[in-house]
């Protein structure tokens, strides 16, 4: 009788969200909604906006880095403008802060400037709230060619699905931190997961190259990604085991944990890189600008599948690593 | 040695953060920064860009009104922008929740919804994290043209200041439920307090008008704000006891809850009224257009003086209603 958010999943609870605004407001002013981040008319540009918060308890898997979460607050709202393919304007901090050491505090703002100087978006306000536990609210702004900008929709059956770079690696870093287990050796997972960097030159290549029919970031998980790119584009997916760049250290790291390394790499999120589509002619041309890895391919059939290394297909479920999630 | 953050305040802490900013991406790049909302450069125009969070235990009253908890936190943000005299074009919503009853969650989303109709700004997206209790974070974005922009800064000695309507209402309204006392015969303070209302109209008309020097909101507290056009302006302000709008009810809630009326309508904040100077004539012509109460003038002092019902004149200490502040 009483139904909890649980029982619907994050995916479901902001469809729910989107379904609810766009019957309110139409869909003509609301460019971007269902995508990584909204859109705004500004000439010949979009600008391209967006807001996600982090806390202390969740979001964080080393709370002792307070650099590396300023670093990180910054980082989660970049990889959305990545992900539209638009270069970064600007940033806003909303704090919500227990009594902290002002050290402590200043360290979590070190990490946030430093952020805005390596994706050159200043920081443009700040605000701060009390609260119980440490609470990092972004808005990044950015700003992208109309004609340009990277969606979640438009792939085409005949596609190639291709990544920008290593799959599990932040995952596995950060299982791995959580797990208390030594790090060494896994030095680089570790700075992948607390010190992720968002793809804005790939993002803007893949936009200005204008070859790219569908993209998104896989900070959620891959398939849950692939399956954003499948519904807003009305195909389906392919992919091949064989093809997916797992990273080098994730199956040892999978191993240490008792953990599946393809598990890692295909749902649990983490890894701040981008996924998108385009025509095999243009995957060639991208690949000359860039590292890409072709994972796949889009088809016209409405679900994701993978075939594995014996070559037998399968039905991947379309989850990822979802907040508010049903036990 | 191990300072809190407590010890520097609210406002000084936002400054901390605009300071270290500011040394580190110079000030051209940076309009608006200490203003209510960040400037963007959009050709002919700014846009106008705020985020605030609002959290379950310290900014709802009355938390058994989901519908008002959303309905506040698309106003607040809406309240930065009338800041601002800018006109709305969309709403963000990042949400960071426990396991809801759905029904409560769809609350929540209607008074977002009925909020952003009542605006005129769409929701443009939406996020939903976990959370141990319900964490609203709103992004806001408004449009004005650039010669007609609202600012803290550019008040002069001579012009007089005034506000847009009641002083004191939503802090009473606020205190009132808060004491669990009976709030009978009080709705309008309750109302104001539960569901107040944004001045985006009257931001408006003070901003096409082109006669306003200076102007913010007042939702920290008229005092606090005072001293941030005084401080932004290099100015001083005097105010007249007898001339603020204390609401016709404050004295008689203040008086049910043994507080002080006049630190209510002072320093309490909770009212969603704009501040502003302008030339003398210009007032006269503004309030020909709107409803405006004059409560002083602008000094060349550096100081907020209060003259007495009685004629005498004392210093006001700048302080709001502040988050994180001493004890």
């Amino acid at each position: 009788m009483h139904d909890r958010i649980s029982s619907l999943g994050e995916k479901k609870l902001i469809s729910r969200i989107i379904s609810r605004s766009r019957s309110v407001f139409g869909s003509s002013k609301l460019m971007g909604l269902g995508d990584d981040a909204a859109l705004i008319d500004a000439g010949d540009d979009y600008l391209v906006l967006t807001s996600d918060l982090l806390l202390e308890t969740r979001h964080f898997p080393d709370p002792g880095r307070p650099r590396d979460m300023g670093w990180k607050t910054v980082t989660v709202n970049m990889s959305d403008l990545a992900a539209m393919g638009s270069r970064p304007e600007g940033f806003i901090l909303s704090a919500a802060l227990p009594d902290l050491e002002l050290e402590f505090f200043d360290s979590i703002m070190d990490g946030v400037i430093e952020a805005c100087c390596h994706y050159q978006a200043p920081l443009m306000g700040g605000d701060t709230n009390e609260a119980d536990e440490i609470i990092l609210s972004g808005t990044a702004i950015g700003r992208a060619a109309k004609d340009r900008v990277l969606m979640k929709s438009g792939a085409r059956p005949g596609d190639l699905v291709a990544v920008t770079g290593p799959l599990g690696v932040g995952a596995a870093g950060t299982e791995l931190i959580l797990s208390g287990k030594s790090t060494e050796g896994f030095e680089d997972a570790v700075e992948r997961s607390l010190r992720p960097v968002a793809r804005i030159e790939d993002g803007i290549i893949l936009a200005e190259s204008g070859l790219v029919s569908s993209a998104t970031d896989i900070t959620d998980g891959l398939v849950s990604e692939l399956g954003e790119l499948m519904d807003a584009s009305g195909t389906g997916m392919r992919i091949y085991e064989e093809s997916l760049p797992i990273g080098e250290e994730v199956p040892e790291i999978a191993a240490i944990l008792g953990m599946d390394p393809l598990e890692l790499a295909l749902y649990y999120g983490e890894d701040f890189e981008l996924v998108f589509t385009a025509h095999p002619a243009g995957i060639e041309e991208l690949s000359t600008m860039m590292d890409i890895h072709v994972i796949g391919e889009v088809t016209g059939g409405g679900s994701i599948e993978m075939v594995d290394k014996d070559g037998a297909t399968y039905k991947l479920q379309v989850r990822g690593y979802e907040h508010l999630s049903p036990a």
